[in-house]
């Protein structure tokens, strides 16, 4: 196992179920050749998209082997790896590491908010034995937060962990990560969970995303990911803009993740339903949510010739708007 | 099983460990059998106060197999029975109530926060589909908040959904709870799990309390209840204004539920560290918590005298204050 | 003016306008007179029912007025004397003092969020300097929070600091407050603010309350503080129970505090509208709202004979439901 | 007066006291005139950074007149203008306009959390009856928040309506308001009012800022602001990176806008103390706050030489990393 960067595009990806709500085990293997295919930079299976937190130890363990079976090394894999506690954890850490996950992710503890010291506690126990390398992984929004302290301290006394996955989405909260941990560890990886912000994080110097989007449409966030690298921001705000109504219907369809399973669903892809029951009133809303998602998604190019890779080149309504705000911008005083 | 009371206080009871951090049997037992004595009205393993989180689903229900084999009916229990997903859930609850529990608590989605939507989805599925009594679990600082309405939904459709247990600590909202459901489900027990707020929950027409200090001074709640249900509001208001000082001294000790296991060890009991690992700051200052719970405890009677049973008689401060206050209130305008 | 106690039902009332938006100082004085006779102990004009903020210093000064000329002595006055800073506030403090009132109630500053530190120093620069008696005013939801360490301090330092009103509702801090201030002022005064809790609130020692409910229903606040005082709890929880949803209900009638504007108008009282507009949709929200309000108030005993003071005696469904749980309570193991 | 745009960087001036916590006249006019020397765009008295809320509605006139005057139409003014209510900030607008005001900026109401509805009547009903240009101020850490749905409906209804401040600091929700208004409203203006967030703001779209930093280092916002025109996303995030430590100390020193007066201080400005005050704990804080943010500023090469305008050319260690990131971002896979 290389050391591969933990950098570009990484894909939360949806967890595939049969119609019995059992892994789809098949699904799954070919949806990782289709994200690979469409050019996303690494795979992060149970990750929150992967409502790891619905399934058993067990499942969660067979998530991870069959794809890291199916990837064979084509691109990293960061492997989300929180269990019940500190020993399970590292069993799963060390587990993954052997079936050639480049890296773990350990969300902080959740239900109980831990204070920052218990945070911190947490991570340094686990980093101090385990043999894989491992990521932070802070999501304020559901579990406790880490905060720029203990990243630091973390930082500077666990080799192990070399970086960050951010879902907070408050950009001068990674800067001050940046400012704080890049003078110490130079090889230590920012990587931004908030699809809505994934310009901006990458201009404030973010190494990448793991961004639930890709897992729909990977051209979109990979196209977004190269224009920052090109340093194109124009075309990356173009593009950006474009992810954002995207992003919000998704997110805002019925409960989380359900509308990336209906975005995947338009894009060919039926992984089944998720593990939450919904209530009929809100399977109607995901029903209206899709047809929206649906729209959205025919604005863009890829869409039209599946087979060609890129993006949008047409002039939608917002790439004019961008582009008469710079304009404006110009122009000023 | 006959169908005894949700009612008087139930001990959401601390996970016994051992040195290697293994669930400790032995000292379960024992544990139980103490409460039991003490005059505990029933048990409830693997709630907040337990843990659940940090044990694997075998350890979970190794849990209850012990404290239903110990208890031999003697005491009503509410077992947790969380489990990741609608399915497993449902096989612990089926579980857990052929093992001989009295009821099963469910604490609404957590992680992902649930709109009021998919909490009712949630609870209806399970609900319809078990064969033990369930009680929701409303713990809104942790867990998807279940809203009045919701509960009122649940308690008019689901004949086994047969109390809620609320965590919430908010007096209002008990009421509100108890005016909307008492008139359509008689049958239907409400429990706080907010010991801040025993004796105020109580006299609104909660049924009881799981309170985490009952596994500490069980001498203390039980009297508190007593005396609620003698309607002596004054000693009742006494005994909460001397449980309030040990219920924050044991809440603030650095993670949850560290101060109640040092409560426990100087009552006697020692069930090991909690499975969240704390750093030597916070080791410390956890030592300093404990004189200050150890010089709280020392007021009580009961701690002066072990075999005899009931409560402080001697004139603390506190109780001094109580009585002018209400000498104060019959005197005025 | 001798030194009245600033205990029992104040009444924060409703500031009256007329047609032009301005004061109605003849509303005013007719309302004072009806509330003073119905049996408040005291009147609160200038607090948050009375929409303060939404004044002029010169109109905020005007309504002091109007009120303490027209009690005359025959009820102690709270005056809400809070200015755009420390010096204006000092200068309405004194005046108000200077009119005859009893106290004056300060809010913690608010827009900003102060730290307890510059909530301390705030009301200590205010405490030092004025000739009148103070009370800290509480409401965390609208101004920055005085913790407990604060009022301990204030308590122990400022002897103009005669009390504290508390909006927060939560009862474990009303006892916080109390047992850590009791011991050494015990001529601090403690008022609730929040209707929601008046019950419980005066049961764990809260001298009384200022309660917007008391500006529509008088009859019931001061049942509720006679049956209070008599200790008789089972009636308190009774009429508490009576009380809640017509709070809820006025509360959340469009903005606040429009709904108690209705619920005024109904008495008989048309006291103009609140100076904030509302949109046509809120205005019918309104007018719906009011309709069930009236509905609420048509229960109760002295809403059929105007003339007899007291209150509901007739068998609704709630006391029924109260009885019964009482019943319960005492059958219980 | 012309209608000059709204945009560049507006700065929040700090309002300068004497020592008997009056307004200084004399020191506001030289600091306008220093601020338009360095170069901001334009000014805003009476914002939060002004302490609107601690001066009389007299006082806050004043403040006004004496800007207006002294700028004399060098750079536009966008006063503040809300007052206790609709009527008195109409006035205030329409008197502010008259005294050759741009426009004015109405802060959404505060203390009373309004609905998104009372919001829109708020606005709607100010907007449609005022003789100056108005923006809307959204800052939800301090006052009801103004939302996407709101901000629309008012463009669209209320032709006054020309812009908005938004100190949310929130990417998305600035994006979504551009999306949302750009295509019906050419003519609205987007200002941000989170520091922390400026250059990723005008990234995506907004027009300029209205920034408390600017008052303190014009130079440093100003070379922000020109260096994003040029669209040198690079230069731009590296004094991004520079204001982030300045800002966070300067917002972190005891009681706000406290920082903000000392580090005019260090640029020679005796603005005088706040009307707020500090207890001596926060004031010896305040002056170890100082010490740091006098450091800070030693490192910008215009505090070096106060003759030559612009910016920092030393290679920070800052900088060496933003360009290592950059490198990084252009040799990823």
């Amino acid at each position: 196992m290389s050391k591969q960067p933990l950098a570009g595009i990484f894909t939360p990806n949806i967890t595939p179920l049969d119609s019995h709500g059992r892994l789809d085990e098949d699904n799954l293997r070919q949806y990782v050749d289709w994200l690979i295919q469409k050019g996303v930079h690494g795979l992060y299976p149970n990750g929150s998209t992967g409502e790891f937190v619905r399934f058993t130890p067990e499942e969660r363990k067979r998530v991870i082997e069959v794809v890291a079976d199916q990837t064979r090394g084509r691109v990293p894999i960061l492997a989300g790896a929180a269990e019940a506690n500190v020993e399970e954890t590292i069993r799963a850490c060390d587990t993954y590491g052997q079936l050639g996950c480049r890296a773990v992710a350990i969300v902080a503890p959740f239900y109980y908010r831990l204070a920052p010291d218990g945070v911190y506690a947490y991570f340094k126990e686990i980093a101090d034995r385990v043999s894989v390398d491992v990521t932070l992984y802070n999501i304020p929004l559901f579990a406790s937060p880490i905060d720029v302290a203990t990243v630091k301290r973390l930082a500077m006394e666990c080799p192990r962990v070399v970086g960050i996955k951010d879902s907070s989405g408050d950009i001068p909260h990674m800067m001050r990560m940046i400012a704080e941990v890049r003078p110490i560890r130079q090889d230590f990886f920012f990587m931004t969970g908030w699809d809505a912000s994934l310009v901006p994080m990458l201009m404030v110097g973010a190494d990448g995303g793991t961004n639930a989007t890709s897992g729909v449409v990977p051209e979109l966030t990979k196209a977004i990911y190269d224009a920052c690298r090109a340093q194109d921001w124009q075309r990356a705000m173009q593009l950006q803009y474009q992810l954002l109504p995207l992003f919000d219907a998704m997110l805002g369809t019925s409960e989380f993740p359900e509308g990336f399973r209906r975005g995947a669903k338009i894009r060919g892809w039926n992984l089944g339903e998720s593990r939450t029951p919904l209530t009929p009133q809100q399977s109607t809303a995901a029903d209206k949510a899709q047809a929206k998602i649906r729209e959205l998604l025919s604005g863009f190019e890829f869409m039209k010739s599946p087979a060609r890779a890129p993006i949008a080149t047409d002039d939608t309504v917002i790439s004019q708007i961008v582009m008469e705000v710079l304009q404006q911008l110009r122009n000023q005083p």
